[in-house]
């Protein structure tokens, strides 16, 4: 497992390599489901440049990326789940903020994570049995804080229509930061910066964030207290383990 | 006014360096209006810190501060309008996103504005006189962009509460942005990577923004479209010039 995880160490700093060489060229910007659900040539050749890689390198491993319908269940043998680009409509108006993305799993279970935010040049890594770190410094375990000290990073719609009473329990913190990533989002949760995290987000979005934060005491759930499916998009929250029970008397059906 | 400049310039980064060298500390945090609306003894002593340099190489200048009561009409004689920390929330519970600010005005007339964003390591200076820079680097005017491509920064609570039809206008774009802190959220309009930027602030959120702004086909209005009174808290819009018209049209009173 070693080895795998350094290889997909190399395979992030290549790939962000590769997203930063093109960065200055014209996009092709492509509407997806609708028109803020965008995807970019730059998404699609780097997903592509990551399969080549990982194929060449573990041919029998299966692939789950976001872009160009590739499709495989986490749950049944040993699957890479990529991000190319998250945050994509941060990498097309404001150029920062995004993240490319790898989470590995064997039979179900998440072996090892990886977030690379790309502007801000720091790489977070780690989960399984790999301790977490970002640039190989390691991180912390939740530490309780008071609430109404903390930050909650969230969906601005879903903020803003109090979805299942998110702005009701935005209201016990010091308020919402809505960065428009969910890689950036998770990686200030994993830092400590924001008490946690909520939106509509697919397996891709959250599954090395998800790796990570259960070695630091995180959870991933549905915004209902369900374990996720790992499949669909869904409304999720990752919040410290400690407060799950808190949580969910303010986050209803 | 050189030599002016100069000096702010100086000031700004030894205000900087003096924040940083503090950020370990335990803060001691207070209330001010309201549970979200807090102060650290940072903040107060930046400020001081800042005045008494001032004050000790012009001392007949004005100066209005965030902080300390410090009061004096930007209409009146040559005043620096000081903003130690903005963005203290995400200072005390992100430590990141969050400026010291400086503009100086004569008169009523803004000279030039900086925003040093303290985390990102990003100095934004100029306006009046001087071009605008990032570090050094000029900064070009706004570039007319299809306003579906863009994002809008915004605060979270005007934004959730629809106020005056804001979140109507943000349909018309990519979305919103919450960054908790006007210096970072305009520096990004300074940059094109915000469309604009909507919040209800107080002139030391906004006069450096405003000045350099202005030089880089920039316009700070209130949300009904007036001029600003530099005096109390106000929702304002810091928008492409070229954009208030069409703004105009879906922001109403």
């Amino acid at each position: 497992m070693k080895d795998k995880f350094e290889f997909a160490q190399d395979l992030i700093r290549q790939a962000v390599t590769y997203v930063r060489n093109r960065m200055t060229e014209d996009l092709q910007i492509e509407e997806k489901t609708r028109f803020d659900d965008l995807v970019t040539n730059i998404d699609k050749d780097t997903q592509d440049f990551m399969v080549s890689r990982i194929q060449a390198n573990y041919p029998d491993d299966y692939i789950l990326g976001e872009e160009n319908d590739l499709y495989h269940d986490v749950k049944e043998g040993h699957v890479w789940v990529l991000d190319p680009i998250d945050g994509t409509v941060n990498f097309i108006a404001q150029g920062r903020d995004f993240a490319v993305m790898i989470a590995y799993y064997e039979e179900g279970l998440g072996k090892f994570g990886l977030i690379y935010d790309v502007t801000g040049g720091n790489l977070y890594s780690g989960g399984g049995q790999f301790e977490v770190t970002c640039n190989g410094k390691p991180l912390s375990s939740y530490q309780n804080r008071p609430l109404f000290r903390q930050l909650l990073g969230a969906n601005g719609r879903m903020y803003a229509d109090n979805y299942l009473g998110l702005a009701d329990f935005a209201q016990e913190l010091l308020g919402v930061r809505v960065l428009g990533s969910a890689g950036i989002s998770m990686s200030r949760v994993l830092e400590g910066q924001l008490f946690g995290y909520c939106s509509s987000i697919s397996p891709w979005d959250y599954a090395a964030a998800s790796i990570m934060g259960e070695k630091l005491g995180y959870e991933l759930l549905t915004m209902t207290g369900e374990p996720l499916d790992y499949k669909s998009r869904q409304a999720v929250m990752f919040i410290p383990k400690a407060e799950v029970a808190r949580v969910k008397k303010v986050i209803h059906k």
